[in-house]
C-alpha cells in the first residue's frame, strides 16, 4: 500500500524541459548574479561543493531520488538524460557514500550529460577532474554503494534545501548551486542580464578608487539611519 | 521584478485541510508508525526536537516562509490560523534566531492552533513549557528577530529536509515530525491502523521471552544471507 | 618572553564588580528580555545549554581562561569569588573535557557563586543536579582534565562568542546567557524594566484574540511593503 | 571472497564475559571515576547520551556490528544476551535511523538485558523512558529500519570512537558511556574504589569553605609555575 | 536607549596602527611561528580557510562589525582603510551569507588593502582568485545581502573566536590566521625572529637521519616520565 | 597502577608488516576498489581530507596515540620508522591541533616513510606541499603542540573510525584512506585486482553509449522490485 502513498519506484519520461534558449541565456551568468536577480530564493545550501576547482555547468534537471547507500537508479536516470542534462540527486536520508564514480560519469557523458548535483558522496574524483566532468557534492567517500532498493528517477525532490523538479535549470559554479524553475527561465535570463549590464561600468568606477559609498549614494542614507563617526 | 519570480508576499488565505476525520485518526499513532505506514518517506531531519518532553501534537499546515532573523510572517499567519492547525515556518536560510516566544504562543493558542514546527530557534521556552504550548524547532536562542521583511503564508515550503504544503497533515511526538499529504490522509491512517493491529499480540509475545527469530521466522533468510554462528 | 605577551599566568585580584542594585535588578528579566532591551548584543552561542532544565542565575562575573584538558586555574578562582559572583570560564581551544564536578561545585557554593558558565564540558551532572547548582556548558563529559599549565583569572575573555570582562554581569536562563558589561548594567536593567512594563497588557489582549496585526498596527505597513493576499 | 576477508556474518556465541563480582563492583561508581581509576582512557564520544535524565547501567557487553538502516542483526543479538549483559550497537557507516524501539526493548528485557548503547538512532523514546529501559544513542529518530543485509554479533567493534570486546564491562550514566575490557575488570573497580575512598572527606573540607589552592596544596607549584596576583 | 549601550551605528576614524616597520618584519614569518612565538594565543579557529591555494597576507586590521545578511558596514570600511590595511569583519551572528565579492574586492584593492578576514562567506571566487585578492572566511556562499542596518567599523570585535582591535596586525597565510595585538607587534616580530633563527640548521639536521629524539635530547625525559620499549 | 590498564607509555619494537609484494600490489589500486575488494569495510571517516590535491599513498602502519595538544609520540615514532611505512595517528580525545610540521616531515622523509595520516590537525602545509609529503588529516591549524604527555607506539588504535594494528596496509587517495589488515593484504590485493580486470572493457561500452541497465542485465530485477515507466 505504501507503493502508493509515495513516489518511489517511478520512473517518469516525458518531462518538460526549460526553453532552450533561456537555459543558453543562462548559462552565461553566474550563480550569485542569477540568485540575486530570482529574488533569493532557490540556492541550495553552502555545503554542495565542486570537487576540483574551476567547475561549472547550467543544464536541464533530471531529477533521481536515491535510497542511501544505494546507487540503482542512477542507472536508470542514465536512460533519461538527453543532450543538455543536469542530473540532480537527492537521497532519502542523509547519506554521504560513494554513489557516483567514473564509470558512471562516463555513462553520463556518453548520453551528453552536462555534469551532476548530488546531496551525497562521490568518489573517483581523480579520474572525474581528469575527465572535467563537473560534480557538486556534498561529500567526497570511497564507500561504494548496492544496487538493491527502489527509489525514483523525474519525480520533485529536495536537493540539499532547494526544491527541484525535472525539467529545471540548474546552474553551478565555484559559489554554489541554484535552480530556476523552468517556467520561470526566460525572465531570470533577462533579470540575470539587467543585473550585469552596468556591472562593469561599477567596476571600473571602483577600481580608480571610487567609493560605494559615493557610487551607490549611501552617505545620507547611513546618516538618517543614526551612523556616526568619531575620531 | 523578482517578487513576479518566486512565492515572497504572498498570502494564501483557502487552503484544502486535510479530512478532519482523517486527521482525528492519524493523532492517535506514533510518528514512527506513520512515517512506516507511508513507505518512509515525510520525516524531517532529527535536527527538529521538541522543546519540553512529552511534547506532541498532529493538526493541519499552515505554512510559512521566514526571512532569517525576522518574524513579521508569523503574525501574519496567526490569522489564516484555524482551529487544528498546526503552524510550520521555514526560512530562506539556515537560522538559529528566537522567532518565536511567549506572545505569539498566547496568540497563536487563542486562535487554537495545536502547535508550531520551526526550523529556526524559539525562546521563552520556559513560559512555553509552562504553557504546554508543543513546539518543535531546530534551535533554542534568547536572540529576538525584526519585522522588516516579506515571507509568505501558505505557499509550499521545505522544512528540515521535508516539503510541506499548506493543509497537509503534520503529526510530532518525541521522535521527531512527520509530514502527511493532505491527498493521502486517510489512507495513511488506515495504513497507520493496520501496522498497529498486532503490536500488542507482539509485544506481549516477546515479553514472554519468544524471541523475534522465531515470531519474524527469520532463522531461514539469515542462514540463506550466509550467518554464520561460532563458538 | 611570550608570557610578557599575553595574559597566561595572571591573577587579578580587585575588580570592578557591577553596581549589586543593577544586578538585583536584572536579575528580574529574562535573557530574552535583557538582550533586547540592551539592543541585541552580548548573547552567548546558542551551543550553551544549561544542565538541568530550569536552570537560571544572574551574577558578576569572576573570568577564567582555561587550558584544553586542564582545569587548574578553576582552583584558583575559587578564592576569587565573592557572594554573587558567577564564574565564567573561556578555554584557548575548542575543547569539551569535564573540567568541573561536584567537588568544585561544593567549592565555589561554599563561596556563595551563583553559577558557572563554561565554553567546555563538566561532569558529575547528576550530583550537579541534586545540588541544584546551576551551569551552562557546550558539553557534558566524563573526561577528566589534569592540573599542569597556568591560564589566567580575572582576565577579559571571549566566551561562547561573547567578550566577558571581570566584574560584568552574566544573566543566564533556558534561553541562553547574554553579558551586560559593568559600566551600563543600570541603564540595561532600566531598559528591560521598560520593555516588560507593557507585555502584561499585549498577552491578556492576544489571550483574548486580538490579533498582533492589530495590536501593532502592522497592516499598512505589510501592504506597503508589497504583501499581496490570494485565495 | 570479501566474507572471508571481514568480520562480517559472523555470531560468536560462547564470550569470556568479565567476573561478575568486578562487574558488581563497578556498577557503584560512575563512569568519570571509572574512565579516571583506568588513565583515562574507554571513553566514549561525548556525543552519545542517555534519551531520558536518570538513566544508567553497568554490564558486560555483547556487541553488534549494524549496517546502515539495518536492524537485522539486533533480533540475532537478543538470542545471545544472557542476564546482565548490555547490547553495544555499532554501525558500519555514520547512521541516525531508528535501529531500536519499544519491540525490541521488549525483547531485550525478557532476556534480562540491562540496557543498550547504539551509535546510531532509537526511536519509541516515550515507551522506553515509560518501561525505563536505558538507552545511550547518537541520535532520536522515527526513521524505521530493514532487515536485508548481514552484520555481526559478538566481534570486536569500534563504538562512538571506543573499541569494545564482547564480555568488555560497559558502565553509562548522565556524564557518558566508558568501556572496561574484561580482563582489567577487576583491577579497574579496585583503583575506582581507592579514588571514592577520600572523597566525601574532601567534599565535607570544601563544603565547609577550605580551598582546593590549600587542600591540595597547589601554591607553591603554581608560584612556581609563574602565577603572578596583581591588583 | 540600546545605540547608547553597544556599539552599533559607530565609525572610528583615527585608531592606532602598528608600527610599519614591526608589521613588516611579522610579514616575513608563518601563522605558525608567530603563533608560538606570542605564547599561543590570537588564533582564530581553524574553519576559516583562505578561498585559494597560496592565499596569504599580513597587515593593520580595519574591523567592522557586520549584521546578518547585511554588507552595508563593508562600503562604510572601505572609506577608512589606508594602504597595508586587512580589513577583519565579525558578525552579530553567526552567518554564512556571501557578504563579499569582486565588486567589493576591487574597491578595497584600490584603496590598497591586502586582503579580508570575515567570518562569514564570500562569493565571486572565481573573481577573487583571478584576482589574488586574499580572502580568509568561514564559509562560500553565492547568497547576497542588503544594505539596510547598520553595525560598526573600527570597534573591537570577536573573529572567529578571536579579539581583535583595529590597529592589530593580522597575519594570515594556508595553517590560519592570528591577530597580534598592536601594542606588542615589535616584541612578537623578534620574538619570531629568534623562533626561525636555528630552523634551517635543524632541518638540516633531521633531513640527514638525526632523531628529533637526540637532536632535542628527549630520550632521558622520556624514560624519567616512564616510556617502556618492549619486543 | 593505571599505565598497567591501558596501552599508554609504551614502544612496541618489533612488529609483524604485511608482506612487501602484497603492498606494492594493493599500491596499484584506488582506495575505492581495494574497500570494495574487502567488502566494505575499513574505511575511515571522509572528514579525512588529503592536505593537497593529488595526494595518495600506501605502505604499512606505524601507528601512534598521540594526547590531544602533545606531539611527543611522533618523534618517538619516528625511530621506529623503516623504509615503506605510513605513520597512522591517532589521539585520545578529539583534537584539531597542527601536531605535526615541515620538521617532522623532513624527519620522517629520511627515514623513508611514505605519509602521514592524523586524526588531528597539521601545519606547514605550504611547505609540506612543496615537499610532496602526503598528509590526510582531520584538519589544518597553525596551532603548536607540546611534549609533556606519554601515549604510545605501535598499539592498536582507533584512528577516524577504523581500527589499525602496527603493520597493517594503510592506503590513502583523494576519495579517503582505507585500512587493510596485515593477515590479508594478499588476498585484498588479490581481489582488487580481479575487480578491476574488466572495469577497462565496461568504461569502453558505457563511451560508446551502452547502458548500465544493459550491461549490467538491470532491466527485469528493477521490473521484478516493481518499478514503473509512466509518462
Amino acid at each position: 500500500m505504501s507503493v502508493a502513498m509515495n513516489d518511489l519506484g517511478i520512473v517518469k519520461r516525458n518531462i518538460d524541459r526549460a526553453n532552450k534558449a533561456a537555459v543558453e541565456k543562462l548559462s552565461r551568468f553566474s550563480v550569485a548574479t542569477i540568485h540575486e536577480a530570482m529574488g533569493r530564493v532557490g540556492l541550495m545550501q553552502p555545503y554542495m561543493r565542486p570537487i576540483y576547482a574551476g567547475a561549472h555547468m547550467c543544464g536541464t534537471a533530471v531529477t533521481v531520488l536515491l535510497q542511501p547507500g544505494d546507487n540503482w537508479m542512477l542507472h536508470v536516470a542514465a536512460e533519461q538524460v538527453q543532450p543538455g542534462d543536469v542530473v540532480v540527486a537527492a537521497c532519502t536520508v542523509d547519506n554521504t557514500d560513494g554513489f557516483f564514480g567514473d564509470l558512471l560519469a562516463t555513462s553520463f557523458r556518453a548520453r551528453r550529460a552536462k555534469g551532476l548535483v548530488i546531496d551525497g558522496g562521490v568518489r573517483d574524483v581523480t579520474d572525474l577532474t581528469e575527465m572535467q566532468f563537473p560534480v557538486f557534492s556534498r561529500a567526497i567517500s570511497a564507500r561504494g554503494t548496492v544496487k538493491a532498493t527502489l527509489g525514483s528517477v523525474n519525480v520533485p525532490v529536495v536537493c540539499a534545501g532547494a526544491t527541484v523538479n525535472p525539467g529545471d535549470v540548474v546552474v553551478a559554479d565555484m559559489d554554489g548551486v541554484v535552480v530556476v524553475p523552468a517556467r520561470i527561465a526566460q525572465q531570470a535570463a533577462d533579470a540575470a542580464e539587467a543585473r550585469e549590464a552596468n556591472e562593469a561600468d561599477k567596476r571600473e568606477k571602483l577600481a580608480q578608487g571610487v567609493l560605494g559609498l559615493d557610487m551607490y549614494k549611501m552617505r545620507d542614507t547611513l546618516a538618517k539611519a543614526g551612523l556616526r563617526y568619531i575620531d
